[in-house]
């Protein structure tokens, strides 16, 4: 992070208008509270806009109807944009295979490669792959037998994309991932579980990405599907056969069983599950540690273990928490039912 | 998938019998609610033999005594295996390494290879390692010193198998899977945390199967066993000196915690736990999201957090579920007896 | 395991005192239960000592204050730090790259390599890395550009560690994990999630354990960070900009979330989780598979879905088993206080 940008430039870059000082110099970015004189900030949560009072930071992006602030600001009409620019702008070199294909990686005499590849070392490229222009492959990748990817992706190192799969374009799969593993699937026959073969395939639609160690199965027949610019957070686990929406974003180590099926514009918070042959809506929103064992319509906020609507998870906490009080409150009832009914047996 | 079989020649591969036009062309399998006339499917739930009605599908493998169906079928007694036959009768060709050592593949002078061999790009074969006959080993995979492998085995790409373990064989190990690394074992002393060597090894007995980035460690002292024919899916972690019986199956992101041995036959559903040092009977079924915290005998089946008896967690949830009408029941008793009290203290 | 010594050369290993006869010659370790006559066990737990009573190891690891056995003892006043110089005694010769550079890892003409590595085949370290003194890493092991590295570390095979992350000394890093990985991080416009740019990195202090398959993502800006003596076992997230104190330690497939601050010596168990944005104090114990959704504090134990005190679960565990016995009384009372209404309402 050894650039510097005067705040002129930055509000060019971030697509904003400053106010203040436009020729403060900043050369990083900075939380909040942390920020150095020579940094940049943001308040992208009005209710946070207090503490730009008491911060260091020489300069922040804010939105466009902000207050006044104690330093120089660039105001901005689409601040999480902006943000993602700004950070951009202060993005360091990465590590990035030299154009073309490096001597050590061993690419098939049928695989073909599209123009201006960056191919590292000791990647495997097998028969009859197709891949677009601009992709971007690092160093001991492995892409099976008649795997087609798009154009612009990107496979961090060690990525395992197994044969005959469909990858779209600017796909980014993230180290030690693997695509296309065989499902979990047996038959159970004298005693052992045989192997039922998984002929199908995994589509990866178009700007997807996928974490690091995660996985995602192949089909029994036909794809595991991950719809349009869906995003797979890192150790996540989606099985055979299973087809997720555009839009969706899974957080880490959430699973979805064989089958099931999710919508569009869905989230699964971390360690959420999902339970085999399911049908989860459009817009669903999934508790962090929860489990799907019903189908799931449009619309809806899950949560819990089983998972319900979570107006009704918070109710059925709500109401164990009161259980101590309800015990006691029978417990006095009864004492004073039992001196009742004395009080009624006594001869009067 | 572009082979095309007569509903004879599928008949004869599956172990079946055709009744309706034996010389229907199938080109591909599919769900029984998306197949094209061109394409075979299949019912092996007879309540979905309905579904059949209106089926596009050009034929169908059903059980010996089903029904009339409204497309040629192939009654099979044992129809799950057929079913798998017929899966693999559709498998497209997967990528294997070359016969053989491949050049760039790093073979210690100590090591011995079986006859047979398909070892791909950039494997590395450490001092004293014995491998049997007629293995595939995909690039980049890693195995240790001194470690032994059976026969038929194949390991994915960037499969680690550390030093000093003993794989039996036709072991499948997936894609990133790591076999035989560091169990967490440390000393708490002065502050700090000191590690504990773990000179065991792992025991994976013939026909395992291993998931996508799972993780067996290895012992502390002796082996960490995952016995014969049991299938482990992706993600899934098991512990040092775990021992695990055989034909048992453990679904997507499971854990099993250190020293815990689990007999033969049981189940683990997706993001099932056990913490350590337990005994798991044969024949457990554990619910998904699971965690064990005690013993369980053989045949039972347990679910929740923490896991009991699966019928008991079921009514455990039946009387959360009518926590709210208790609730109001004991208000309405409290108002009911204040009545009662107060007509009982009047002066009649 | 085919080292021998006698009981005086293992006393004088471990740092301890041979009670009995020190000419007893030892081939192994074994558990208690399980160790043969030339075998040595130990009874680090005073409950298990009465074992030792049947057990038929040939000697046996003992505190220093321990009574009498039926075999040759070494007494050890550190026993835990005993046990585990007596495993390394028996440990057998680990995988590891011949000394030097393999010539097949590529390494960049502006990476800098201290003295004494040990690294491996197919390894590729790009520009601008510097690596400690001897350090040893396995094949596969990706270190991208301009990372840091100190002295004495061990990167397990196919390690990935992404560019402009630093590594202390002394740190281990098992198979397939994924160090500096882009966090999970996106702003959602025009009906799409659009990536924001991590531009930060991942700090791993001095004698940091990173299990298999185990992630760590870089920081959005600035740095996710373990402390010093933290381990982190087999498939833990550990997401952007997380900070965790030194010498904690995380149980399998455990995971924080983004920006969530750990104290020093807590420990999570197995599949534990805790929220994004959360501060979680010193010295924390938080049981297998809870969730935490809300900031702790020091020296607490916590559990449950979702957590809290550990002691208040118990109770609420207690009182949902006790539901049915209170439902029944609640039932009793309604029976009993309609006859008490009857009984007044009677005309008497």
């Amino acid at each position: 992070m050894s650039r510097c940008y005067t705040l002129e430039q930055i509000a060019e870059i971030v697509g904003g208008t400053v106010r203040g000082d436009s020729r403060v110099k900043i050369s990083g970015v900075g939380d909040i509270s942390e920020a150095s004189p020579e940094q940049i900030t943001w308040v992208t949560n009005a209710k946070y806009a207090a503490r730009l009072e008491s911060s260091r930071a020489g300069a922040a992006l804010v939105a466009s109807d902000f207050g006044p602030a104690p330093m120089p600001v660039v105001l901005c009409d689409h601040l999480d944009r902006s943000v993602a620019r700004l950070l951009g702008a202060f993005a360091r070199p990465v590590s990035r295979p030299e154009p073309g294909i490096h001597p050590t990686a061993i690419v098939h005499d049928t695989a073909r490669i599209g123009p201006d590849p960056a191919i590292g070392p000791h990647v495997v490229i097998d028969a009859g792959v197709e891949i677009g222009a601009s992709c971007v492959i690092h160093a001991g990748v492995f892409v099976g037998r008649d795997t087609t990817v798009g154009d612009g992706c990107e496979f961090w190192p060690n990525v395992v994309i197994r044969d005959g799969c469909v990858i779209g374009s600017r796909v980014i799969i993230h180290a030690n991932a693997a695509i296309g593993a065989d499902g979990l699937g047996f038959y159970f026959d004298e005693g052992c579980h045989h192997k039922v073969p998984h002929v199908g395939g995994v589509i990866l639609e178009d700007d997807v990405e996928i974490g690091a160690c995660a996985c995602v199965d192949r089909a029994k027949f036909g794809h595991t599907v991950v719809g349009r610019g869906t995003k797979i957070d890192n150790l996540v686990q989606i099985a055979h056969n299973v087809r997720i929406g555009a839009h969706c974003v899974l957080a880490g180590q959430s699973g979805i069983a064989g089958s099931t099926h999710v919508g569009s514009h869905s989230f699964f918070g971390g360690h959420a599950g999902v339970i085999d042959n399911l049908v989860i809506g459009n817009r669903v929103r999934v508790g962090a540690k929860s489990l799907i064992t019903h189908n799931t319509p449009d619309d809806t906020m899950v949560s819990g273990y089983p998972a319900q609507e979570h107006r009704k998870e918070l109710r059925k906490e709500a109401a164990i928490r009161r259980l101590p009080e309800l015990a006691a409150q029978v417990k006095e009832l009864l004492a004073r039912v039992a001196e009742l009914e004395a009080a009624l047996n006594r001869p009067s």
